[in-house]
């Protein structure tokens, strides 16, 4: 069993994370070795559930920010154990979880050993199961059983995001439009009726569709409706009686997902049109003044994060946040997914710089 | 082995012949015992190539005909032995074969052996494969390595036409038209280029497109342009970079498949259209005076085959060619799958009436 060192630098603690594999669903070797280190601190209340470990503060603060960071990682493909690598003579960790993201983690499990005293409470979380399904994932369980946990007045994700911050998601939401038919030989074709042909008006409106750009809390977020997935057909040589069009809306957090909803119906009325997943955006919640103070101190232009984050689940319960931690999330999930060791001091330096400014 | 009664009337034959499975592959069986009762009766001479079967009087009459039917059918699905049933009073044989074409085959077979001194010479043909890919069908092969003996003035091939009299067939081509995009996440869709949107003109094209009747030698043909499948998608969370619309265009047999080509690829002006198969249809040929002498004689007002079917290769050696036999054809490859006996018996004395009428 692993033993960490939370003394460390925090590149040499990504180091150690990435090289103890935590593949969705086998996080319990390195839930157990951050429970035993964490465990250890008396400055923190640990509480365990699965495979989330929960480690608070309790200065009697009159602020409290939650700082979270998934422990698994998707498939390993030859790429663990890291690797130290120079891309254009900058020092780079590469391989499996570098970006998605145990570098954040390693930052969070640092600074939990060490800020004994920060200015703000804080609740540290390292929850897994965050790149399968909703349904498994370690926070969304804790946020149904605990959800005192959650408490705090703002909320800050380590996923990859350059050192830059990011705030709030889109919402996201999928839907089935169905086009139906009557079967028949296709060298008799009128006497059936063909799906296919009849799906030609929903796949015009989805091209002439203009997505919108909405500006919340000063973030300009960019929509998109697309279809995902197309499918129809019997035979060579029958008239097809079913087709059918995923599509994705992706909305600004603005919009509640029952009028995302309502929006997809209404550009495929008349049609068949089935939702069948859904979630929420984020506002950014950018104008709550614990979080421009931290976009000040971290020195950073907020942008937008377009994909679906589970910043989303802190919205929610009512806490503004944010997502912020060292890697490029366009190599999250990559075979070639590697971060900068200077990503990883410099949001070392940025949170510790806020948490425990005078 | 089953021995054939070729005395036995024409309905007895059918069953007889349908209790013999011989599904395409498994023709031997039953090739054999045909191949046995054919090949004792003096005064034909019989040549056999794999499950083939071929009969011929040399009479010296000034004329030849070329009757011909396949001897495999579809999977039997627990639709053998044949049974006999009465619907609204009518007697039925139900079961695999029973329209698709035993009960053709047999009014071949009896007559084949009693017409001993026809009044036309007579090509008798029972083939294999027919009911599988056109490389495997044995009139395919016969007609590559030994032409000769499709030499005629006219053809009746005995698939199901109610007893009705229908001419030549119309051409079918199949082509793929495929449309390319940009990956992306979906979440940032404006990275990529959804290939699915863009098959929306060309579905279009489809629903709009009015397909043509075309005259030919007296017959209306129904030509038909149909999307036969659709298919295009990533993953539920990918912007799309390929769509494929498989197209199955049905043509009037006065079409060459150049033009038909052609005429697909005009529809598809601007997109990427690959031709995947395609066989030109049969003209009906009634214009020739035998044929007009056979209609007459069997008393049936000639309509136009709309489904591709073995016509086209004796239309192709220059050998008018008509569809004559009983069974319904909407009946075939059906799990209810039966022809009234009625039928059998007078597509019997039709034919047999035509041969040796003086």
């Amino acid at each position: 069993m692993p033993e960490l060192d939370l003394s460390a630098s925090s590149v040499d603690l990504t180091r150690a994370i990435c090289d103890v594999p935590s593949v969705s669903g086998d996080e319990k070797t390195l839930a157990d070795a951050i429970h035993r280190a964490i465990g250890a601190l008396s400055h923190l209340d640990v509480h365990r559930d699965g495979d989330t470990i929960v480690a608070r503060t309790d200065r009697g603060r009159g602020q409290r920010v939650v700082i979270a960071g998934h422990i698994d990682t998707v498939p390993i493909n030859a790429n663990v154990p890291v690797r130290e690598v120079d891309i254009d003579g900058v020092p780079h960790l590469w391989g499996r979880g570098t970006v998605d993201m145990k570098a954040g983690v390693a930052v969070q499990l640092k600074l939990a050993a060490e800020l004994v005293d920060p200015r703000i409470d804080i609740t540290w979380m390292w929850y897994d199961h965050e790149e399968v399904t909703a349904d498994l994932n370690g926070l969304n369980r804790l946020s149904r059983t605990r959800p005192d946990l959650f408490a705090g007045d703002f909320a800050i994700l380590g996923e990859p995001s350059n050192g830059e911050v990011e705030g709030g998601c889109n919402g996201t939401l999928r839907a089935v439009v169905r086009t139906h038919g009557v079967r028949a030989h296709s060298a008799r074709a009128w006497i059936g009726e063909n799906a296919i042909h009849h799906a030609a008006p929903a796949l015009m409106r989805l091209a002439e569709y203009r997505p919108r750009n909405v500006t919340v809390d000063g973030l300009v977020y960019r929509e998109g409706l697309n279809a995902v997935r197309i499918d129809g057909g019997v035979a060579g040589n029958v008239i097809p009686d079913l087709c059918e069009i995923e599509v994705n809306y992706r909305f600004a957090p603005s919009r509640s997902l029952a009028k995302a909803e309502a929006h997809v119906r209404n550009v495929f009325e008349g049609f068949d049109v089935e939702i069948t997943d859904g979630a929420e955006g984020a506002r950014p919640g950018l104008d709550a003044p614990i979080a421009q103070e931290f976009v000040a101190a971290v020195g950073a232009t907020p942008k937008p994060k377009y994909g679906w984050t589970d910043v989303a689940r802190f919205s929610a319960l009512g806490v503004p946040a944010v997502n912020y931690g060292p890697g490029d999330p366009h190599l999250a999930h990559h075979d070639e997914e590697r971060v900068p060791v200077s990503q990883i001091e410099t949001v070392e330096r940025s949170l510790r710089a806020w948490l425990t400014a005078s």
